[in-house]
């Protein structure tokens, strides 16, 4: 029987590609995607053909209600900032950090490996091209497993120690999308924009899409999803 | 201007004597319960009652879903075990331990307390009569907010040093009910039960009605929520 793994999906590049990845190290998937006030439901339904191009054992979106506390661009009305240069997005963490989101995404995860009995996690964070946010960092992620193993049954009882798989740390975007496409992974599939369109047009400006954008053209190829003109 | 904390409130007799002291440390408190797929809603009306006698700035009640992980007898179908012996329950961890329960909470908290500009948690955690639950554990809550504090905005500025406040951890059930009725709480608003009837009237039989049971026999006092005959 293959060793069951939770995958974080939120149906752009990164968490496929981290799906994809976990799937080639022989373990039987369980998707993970958040319904959490975000603005569109054009993540989710990329989550949901994700999941199903790349098979998963199960896929469960959990609804959780991140806006009732406010304080970010991706949940509550701020406008989402367009066209900043890579020098702005390096600096301050952006107005479209939502609040421990990290954090309450792994809360879950572990949660439900913690019945699944499985023992690894798989989030497709990226400390390179990761527009400021602080719950993508390693030091951030060594932490949490090391909080998550106090946390936990199984942690406790010596019987299993929960690892958080981070395959993406230290890539590129360009290395990102070379890993999933030598997987045979369809990007076509998936949606990265902070802002698309209700049709699931991404805007090409936010910093999400520039990132994606240049992440292609460093490869010398062409986004599969086409971003407004 | 007072300093903000954000207080998890079960609508039990913990959480509700850590918001008493949280208050009377000078907090304004913003309380935060959760709809987690209880099978009763008898605690919220608890927790609801508590936050309007107390006086809070806020009271969230945030609905997330547990129960589609399954796994606990508080979220499922399982039997809520009965008349178990202090030794019983000191021992395994019970089937009424919720999976990554506290870890899943906090995160919320954390959340919250992000926007608010808040840098105090307060949680009623304890580890003395605290039926075995592994993240009621002082090493847990330290490796708590160790992570928070590399997960946050704040926290990574160097602004603010996230606290997690565990005013209970190391009081008896006895000790906590004195603390609480020194400030003048009436645990008569309070809800214990793993398993109250629909009315809220508590087995009396469950690990948590026997703590509480025990805790104010401890004090020569009569508990005014009355159990089942």
């Amino acid at each position: 029987m293959s060793k069951k793994a939770v995958v974080l999906l939120s149906g752009g590049l990164d968490s496929t590609t981290a799906l994809a990845i976990a799937k080639s190290e022989g373990f039987e998937c369980y998707a993970l995607s958040f319904r959490y006030g975000q603005r569109h439901a054009v993540e989710l339904e990329a989550a949901q053909r994700v999941a199903k191009a790349l098979g998963t054992a199960q896929h469960i979106i959990a609804g959780i209600d991140l806006r009732q506390f406010g304080g970010s661009a991706l949940t509550s009305d701020i406008q989402v900032p367009k066209d900043r240069s890579a020098n702005d997005m390096s600096g301050d963490i952006p107005v479209t950090y939502v609040p421990a989101r990290n954090t309450v995404f792994l809360s879950f995860a572990l949660a439900w490996a913690e019945v699944l009995g499985s023992s690894d996690v798989f989030i497709g964070v990226n400390a390179l091209d990761y527009s400021g946010y602080p719950d993508c960092r390693p030091e951030y992620i060594e932490a949490y497993e090391r909080m998550a193993n106090l946390a936990t049954k199984a942690g406790v009882e010596g019987r299993q120690r929960l690892r958080i798989h981070t395959p993406l740390i230290d890539l590129s975007k360009a290395q990102i999308i070379e890993r999933g496409l030598a997987f045979g992974v369809d990007y076509g599939l998936t949606s990265s924009c902070y802002d698309p369109s209700p049709a699931g047009v991404p805007c090409g400006r936010c910093d999400s899409c520039h990132l994606r954008l240049k992440g292609f053209r460093e490869l010398g190829l062409i986004d599969p999803v086409r971003p407004a003109a």
